[in-house]
């Protein structure tokens, strides 16, 4: 079967578990905006403090720290930190042919470690609970990983 | 035609507007070392104040905020929080065989509002401005992501 | 030869060095982890002060600046604005189809790059040392992504 078909069963798995990741990093993009209008602050940039529609009281403390909002960057910056890569391994993984099963079992089990850290982080959960959920995530991503470098390698 | 080949205009497409957002993402960088060479500030690091060539009178104040270095950080970890999540899905929205003129109204059009989100955060315009554009990009990135999701699904 | 396989010398080159690149931006994730562990402190969230069994005698002083930390997370910075660009603009490079020999000098070296990279900052030699490995793996960058645009517009 062709590899880079969604009639491809590995192949759909792995675009279905990437999509899904694409539209939870870009959510944190829009939470954002609506924190930073609920809260009117945790703006960043100078010009944000020129009054304008969206904005029409001004105050310099917009541009100081804010923890409704920086709660969501770091949670999206954990994103960052996480999610290309997984994009990245994902794809090389279900090209080595690996059975469907351990597949569906690795790439949806991110996607699940990766919303409980996201509901445990966003509800201020002790660090003990954010970080067993990313752990989860980071040895499925370090396990695809190595299993696609040692297929490369002939192993 | 093969997929994954620079003859297929539908990757073709994608191919062009993928490497124009690579190279507009490591123009930051770049553009970042300019800045802090003309400002001779904006660093970050305690070894940056050792006096060396490149730096014949460190000061303390080198390491503080700066106002045009931050700018310039502030559009790349716009660019980090968006362009690796476009790049992947670009490339797996085109593997579902969209038609070509779609694709290019979405791929290009996405390369058009980041060159124009850089244009109005660059000139400091005010967040409205800077926001219509990165609104623009992103919507286009859902709806591409959306499409592959779907398809992958079987619909 | 089918151009996504793994014995496709070309892609396996690839494959080789996109799996290094996304083990080492893995490794600063859990380095930040040990450096934390370490100095018990560089923690960001207010929950982080909460008492736990991995964190028995919590103080405020946790959540302030703490260099060892914040050196490592330096670190990943500097791979988020670098690394997913190479992981893309690498995959699209090979199917370009350049000699086996020119593929493997500038992704193998984009992976020494880097490597020296994190060791010179790790180690906090003068930004002249870090700045010049930097420098060759963006430069790597740049060339492999002008080659595939290049490719891409048919020249």
């Amino acid at each position: 079967m062709e590899k880079l078909s969604l009639h491809n069963p590995l192949f759909a798995t792995y675009v279905i578990a990437a999509t899904l990741m694409i539209l939870k990093a870009v959510s944190m993009s829009w939470l954002t905006v609506v924190r930073m209008m609920q809260v009117k602050g945790g703006f960043r940039s100078p010009e944000d403090l020129k009054k304008t529609p969206l904005n029409p009281e001004p105050n310099p403390q917009q541009l100081g720290p804010n923890e409704p909002v920086d709660r969501i960057r770091r949670i999206q910056m954990n994103d960052l930190e996480n999610l290309p890569f997984f994009l990245v391994a994902g794809f090389l993984y279900v090209l080595t042919q690996p059975s469907l099963l351990l597949a569906q079992w690795l790439l949806y089990g991110y996607v699940v470690s990766r919303v409980l850290h996201f509901a445990a982080y966003f509800t201020g959960q002790i660090h003990e609970v954010r970080a067993t959920f990313w752990s989860v995530g980071s040895f499925i991503l370090i396990f695809m990983t190595v299993r696609t470098l040692l297929a490369a390698l002939g192993y």
